[in-house]
């Protein structure tokens, strides 16, 4: 568990629509990754967001940095930026299946939650394989009535992987 | 992404009733087919149904066909017909898990969505196996209360399938 | 499918709110296991709780024993207690994703229902495994507002299992 990311008592009325509303969210952020559009995936992003990919070990042993760390959209533009380019040359089809939500506190109009996630891998010519498993700590804020990611930690459990990773989870 | 399959503008507490909905929808489907009750699957559709199963490098390429097409209800029951018959000869469990529901548009009782899935087979004897992730993209329509398909497109991600594939997904 | 766990009428509105907050409970008993808090995880159960891991093949057979069988809560936590101990020497990461829940019956404040869930394994040095797909077929019961197990019977379609598996799903 990522500290900092304890569960606190939320009214289970509220709890509800938050988890409704954060696995529409997650959707349409996998749809986006996985339909190759890296060019839109800030667009999920506050403009101080914190974006990072690390590995379970890691983030139990409470290490800030890992595999991709972005801090601020300008970062995370950067990045989609470059991986948009690189992707021409190593075509592969992408999935995710997000589930377990939960919400972890919920005050005003900032919401902790994670959520568990599954990425699968098809390069062309060959069997789908599972990239790695993990899951999402994450803290959203509300901005003009919808939700946006202030902090995404990606934090996988799959302790090998392929080291070509670059494209976001 | 399928062509006819574009995200519009859903009201927020219409577009998460609906989601909530196609989630017991594709439950209830998957358990059938889970199951092994394949006689049972064709009333998930509308008599005037479409259901495919197809690549997607065929989907992206806008290829109208696939592995599987079946136009009409009374296609679709010959096809789980012949099916349950076949079956008998090749005994195998598979389970679904569906995830990651989009609504795209929402209109009077015409719902187009999408979900993920990833379908797992365990033959006697053996390990289970991922036998394809891939997603949904459906039209769905109100009948008498309940969603009914008017459309079911299944494109799956994992370029290489067991060819003896013929059960529904 | 097990026997006494049979689909029945459910109003649209109820059931809907039962899914949400069985999902809520699901995504909280994941976490507890998949964080290796095996000693938090009795508290999921009622006092007469039945607790239980079986093959797809048994179920169908309707025979009541399995791999693991708990009657009452006192078992759960001898075999929690069991655990805790011997986990010590084979460190490993879980996690769990839930999905395809669905609402077979519901009357005052006892809930039938059944999902999906595939668990994943990683062991150090060691890329992730998928351990077993199956599905749960649980009774909830009400206690002081919230939800509770009466039984969960774990039926995974997987045949071949590590036989070092001691640890809950």
């Amino acid at each position: 568990m990522l500290k900092g990311f304890e569960a606190t008592a939320v009214p289970m009325g509220a709890a509800r629509d938050a988890r409704a509303e954060i696995e529409a969210f997650n959707a349409e952020y996998a749809a986006v990754l996985d339909a190759g559009q890296v060019d839109a995936w800030p667009r999920f992003f506050t403009s101080d967001a914190l974006y990072r990919i690390t590995g379970r070990d890691n983030a139990d042993a409470d290490l800030p940095v890992g595999l991709v760390y972005c801090e601020g959209k300008a970062m995370i533009e950067d990045r989609a930026l470059a991986i948009a380019r690189t992707m021409m040359f190593a075509p592969r089809y992408l999935l995710h299946q997000v589930t377990n939500v939960r919400v972890l506190a919920l005050a005003d109009d900032a919401i902790a939650a994670t959520a568990n996630y599954a990425l699968y891998e098809t390069l062309v010519d060959a069997r789908t394989t599972l990239q790695q498993v993990g899951r999402y700590y994450d803290r959203f804020v509300r901005r003009d009535g919808a939700l946006l990611l202030r902090e995404r930690h990606c934090v996988y459990d799959s302790l090998i992987i392929d080291t070509a990773l670059i494209y976001p989870v």
